[in-house]
């Protein structure tokens, strides 16, 4: 392989991600400079707050600039390297890109570059461990500051995020109500999951199915979802209500602006807190939650799953799958083996 | 005076409040039993907040009942003893209701019997010293946690609350910029309130307004009104921006549902926090908001207004005047002279 298969932000989107907004390209493999590494993808992480970067506005991260290759995170090979804590053959972490290669470094990107510690898979290290994984460890436990008795309710609770908040929240001995959308999903979180109660937002109204799973209110709503569901949930917050602002998928391709919850009273009315947060402020203590995460795993209290798809040409239809509710669990997509 | 004149809630409002909610009714002087006084009202408090009470809903109190008198914060003097600690003759507050006498006692009703500390004017005991300026003191403080050089932005900015709110953040050696309605209002705030800038929501569009008034952006938003404001400020707001939800007078007659903001993921991508509060929460605190209210007036470093109108027969039109913005300050309405 001597060229470096790519696919650039061709046009910013307008509503659903498709086909039509990447370019295909093929480019000569980069260098690395001293202090740098040569990394192969073999893992490719999708996560709706990826739709945001294709965006030409400020937020947390610079937009992808038009004929960039598509900023996504990644776990890769390192196939050359030029930095002393790194050798080759090594797995790593990185904001790859939607691309066979990248250069990177530790203090360079928005991921930097870190080994995967061994015994983990790259499966997990893109899912429970990584982003998705962390954004739920720190957003129920640091914002939402769940207490045992307490009842969580978590829209997008199939998702990637949702499903590990929930869990942590059972753990925490919560109440745990989830919300997601078809039988499988559901199943999958009563079954699997061992959340106490779902409720499915494609069988009847939302609010209605709150009032009557979560009896005693909700005192902490891990939001993945605003919109509509977020009303819902507004509804129905107790006194001193935590409501966590994780995302809010359904907007994210909305052409017009989407008019937010028109009861934010209740957040007055009952002493609610709404939090948003970003999960790149709790890097440097990445540690610990993985830590946790990592023994929770293996007392086999808390399951993931992965929807894994194949092959680079699939890569932009793959992007889809988050917003049409396609994926059961952690979106990822595998380009290469190591070798 | 044998009889006790009360304004009777009639009917529940659609919209604005009108003298067609409730009735005029003379009854009998009640008669307090041991434990309790009779108070005769001598000055009433309007706030917004009396028109959820007028709703027929749950909320942080029970609704006012259909042919109860309209609750009703007030100033007055006991007319007749029999608890141990109130002489007749004492200048008290209490939950007094659109009335001239009512039956009141220290752990009765959501505002208690306090006596009206001495060299303090029942104006000022409504007003910065009472229910709107603690909400101001708390809500600002607690809520907002403000740091010097930081910029606040309060809505509502020349009402009893917000201009008190933004005046404890000039105190605090904040940046603080108002929203008001009117050159009048705007006038006041910046001639004899010391706010840093002013922005009249009638003269165009508050969002552009608030980019050229808050260069450094916007770190604590004191939100009385809610609505497209609301959306506007946070518009605006800076990392870890604090959103502090006092109220939202701009919905409290709207006969349909307001929409909320569409902008609300910008509390994830700035990583704010938007919470609100009631005050009856912090009603064992008031004594150290009441030092420093009273320290704050004696240096001349807070400045307040009073609205004071004047009749029994004009309390329902006076309610009117604050969803209208008619009123500049406090608005208090005063039916009788202490003797």
């Amino acid at each position: 392989m001597n060229t470096n298969r790519q696919w650039l932000l061709a046009k910013r989107p307008s509503g659903l991600v498709t086909r039509a907004n990447f370019d295909y390209a093929e480019n000569p493999i980069p260098e690395p400079a001293e202090g740098q590494v040569l990394v192969r993808n073999l893992f490719l992480s999708f996560d709706p707050t990826q739709r945001g970067w294709m965006e030409d506005r400020p937020s947390y991260l610079p937009p992808v600039g038009i004929g960039d290759p598509m900023r996504a995170g990644s776990v890769g090979q390192v196939t050359e390297s030029r930095h002393p804590d790194f050798a080759v053959g090594d797995i790593v972490q990185t904001t790859g890109g939607w691309q066979d290669f990248v250069v990177a470094a530790p203090n360079q990107g928005p991921m930097g570059l870190t080994k995967v510690p061994e015994g983990v898979t790259p499966e997990m290290m893109l899912s429970v461990l990584g982003i998705t994984g962390l954004t739920a460890y720190f957003g129920l436990l640091d914002l939402g500051d769940p207490k045992p008795g307490e009842t969580v309710l978590v829209s997008g609770a199939a998702g990637a995020t949702g499903s590990v908040a929930g869990q942590i929240a059972r753990i925490k001995d919560c109440r745990v109500v989830g919300i997601a959308g078809g039988p499988e999903k559901c199943a999958w979180l009563k079954e699997e999951a061992g959340f106490d109660d779902v409720i499915d937002y494609k069988q009847g109204n939302v609010s209605d199915q709150i009032k009557t799973t979560c009896p005693d209110k909700v005192d902490i709503y891990f939001d993945n979802v605003g919109g509509e569901i977020l009303e819902a949930a507004l509804n129905h917050i107790n006194l001193k209500a935590r409501v966590v602002m994780c995302g809010g998928i359904s907007g994210y391709n909305a052409t017009e602006p989407v008019p937010g919850p028109a009861n934010l009273m209740n957040i007055v009315t009952m002493r609610a807190r709404m939090e948003g947060f970003i999960i790149l402020d709790y890097m440097p203590r990445a540690g610990e939650a993985i830590a946790d995460l990592l023994q929770w795993i293996g007392s086999g209290e808390l399951k993931y799953q992965v929807d894994l798809q194949q092959g680079f040409d699939n890569i932009p239809d793959t992007l889809q799958r988050l917003f049409t509710g396609a994926n059961l669990g952690k979106q990822l997509l595998q380009i290469a083996e190591p070798s």
